[in-house]
């Protein structure tokens, strides 16, 4: 178990009193209680509950080095032009045994570091046991009470922690560039079934109709229902903060969202998913401390083939289980 | 819940048999029962249990594009000169909803199609509940029941997959291309981290030298443990077979794992993480059958802020716990 210090009721107050009110050394530090597992976390989340909700939370992935920051800089311009006060989420995939986060891009991020309107955080995606399903949502919240009106969830990477996002995100916006390999390389990172928007960044380079014109067609070839909001494709250069298209085509996402229940019914599904990383993070937590001297032994009998993996979970489950 | 069709048991005899036989047809349907969680599977694994471990398990990994099929058919026709039986798992980590797997490039893994001492098989990373942490496991030990020598576990991506190969393999070869991007994209896939081997494949392309320096250039900077493994840094051109370099470095590196107890050490490792997925997917699976209308009222609660996610996560848990 990782040792975590504790932490005193009355400072923990105080500390939630502050982010309510927009400090942001105590945005920041609820957010590293939730990234540390703080035992203080259950206690903010209660307060917080009430404001959870009021945010916009956009969702920006993509491969390495299609812009993702750039673009989350230009967007934060473009929000804060209409007053909206942004968090940011970078989630960092790499790392997964340091722990820590880089914050080599980040650093484009800077326009906005005096601007009070504007929390920028990163986040790494491992080493908590409710992993980015369960981190995320509480550090939006922490964000929402700090009275933020849009957040952005910035991801990089392929695979797991675009869909994360996706499950987070109201808007989930894929980030493309000219000439990033073909269709079959597209479609593996499985970034077609999560984005309700797509972005060719960098469209002032040679390439970027063609890759326009190759989503458009994927997202022709997959199925069609009427129901579901059909995935659009813009363009960016923002590096010179031209990002009005995406700007435009997230909020007609948004209010196609606030149509019927849409919004309701996927922040539902997003407070399952939360719910879900929270109940198997504390069998997880039980496995690393009641079950812990159990596991060991039964991993050696499976490691020399003496058990095999499911009557040996069979046992780690009877111990674990019980309270 | 998925309708996972009932399996026979003398039927399910029969398979196992056959499988241990090498019968491709019969390795194929095991694999197929370990990828649909089919509840065959417990009894599959406890007969299997006694050849487990048996092969060299080697992992590789990359991003897309830097050759992964293509030097996984490579190593394949090494190991078979050496008459070696090979098996292969292409992990696919697209398609989360699908479920499918692309065989776009498997094509290129034709070559050996014909050759009874090969096995390959795709693997959906996706929709199994106990994820790839405890289904490459037992895909690897079907092989071992049909005699297989060397697994290799192919994975496209970056972020999650490799690092739980990482956990599978043995060896974990982290393959690159020349001009990949610069060191910091190369760290932020967190493939430093989890790399014995590192190969700049397409090495008869300009900028092949300058990456290799580099990789070695940034392991030199991770921090040296006298006791650990230094990564080895190789070159090749898979499509032209000029992998012998890499098969050097690969043996060269379980050599040295089975000095001590390491190889023990890792397999141990590899088995608590696998009966630890396997023990988080039982209660995962519980939540979605006994826990599930609850879930779904305690969202809504969540959703709304009517209810705090800790607090929500506590009342499934001692739902959940209970047997």
């Amino acid at each position: 178990m990782t040792d975590v210090p504790a932490v005193q009721a009355p400072l923990v107050q105080d500390w939630i009193d502050r982010a309510k009110r927009a400090d942001p050394r105590a945005v920041a530090r609820l957010i590293s209680w939730i990234e540390d597992s703080s035992p203080a976390v259950p206690e903010v989340m209660a307060q917080l509950a009430p404001t959870a909700g009021r945010a916009r939370v956009i969702g920006l992935t993509g491969a390495p080095g299609v812009g993702k920051s750039t673009t989350t800089s230009a967007l934060i311009a473009g929000y804060r032009k209409r007053d909206q006060r942004v968090g940011v989420i970078a989630v960092d995939p790499s790392s997964p045994f340091s722990g820590g986060a880089l914050l080599g891009d980040r650093i484009r991020m800077q326009d906005h570091a005096l601007d009070d309107g504007v929390f920028i955080r990163s986040m790494a995606s491992r080493g908590h046991l409710g992993g980015l399903a369960a981190t995320t949502p509480q550090a939006v919240r922490v964000f929402e009470a700090a009275g933020v009106d849009v957040v952005i969830i910035e991801t990089v990477g392929v695979g797991q922690s675009e869909v994360e996002v996706a499950g987070t995100a109201d808007t989930t916006v894929v980030l493309l560039a000219p000439g990033m390999g073909d269709g079959i390389q597209a479609a593996k990172a499985g970034i077609l079934e999560v984005g309700d928007v797509f972005c060719v960044n960098k469209a002032d380079r040679d390439g970027a109709d063609s890759t326009a014109r190759e989503v458009r067609h994927m997202i022709s070839l997959a199925d069609r229902d009427p129901h579901r909001w059909e995935p659009q494709v813009v363009k960016a250069v923002a590096s010179r903060g031209e990002v009005d298209e995406l700007l435009a085509v997230i909020d007609l996402h948004q209010e196609w969202l606030t149509e019927d229940d849409r919004l309701e019914q996927r922040r539902q599904r997003r407070a399952t998913e939360e719910i879900t990383a929270l109940t198997l993070a504390h069998f997880r937590r039980r496995i690393g401390t009641d079950g812990h001297q159990q596991l060991l032994v039964l991993a050696q009998a499976v490691a020399t083939g003496s058990l095999d993996p499911y009557s040996a979970a069979d046992r780690l489950i009877a111990t674990i289980g019980e309270d």
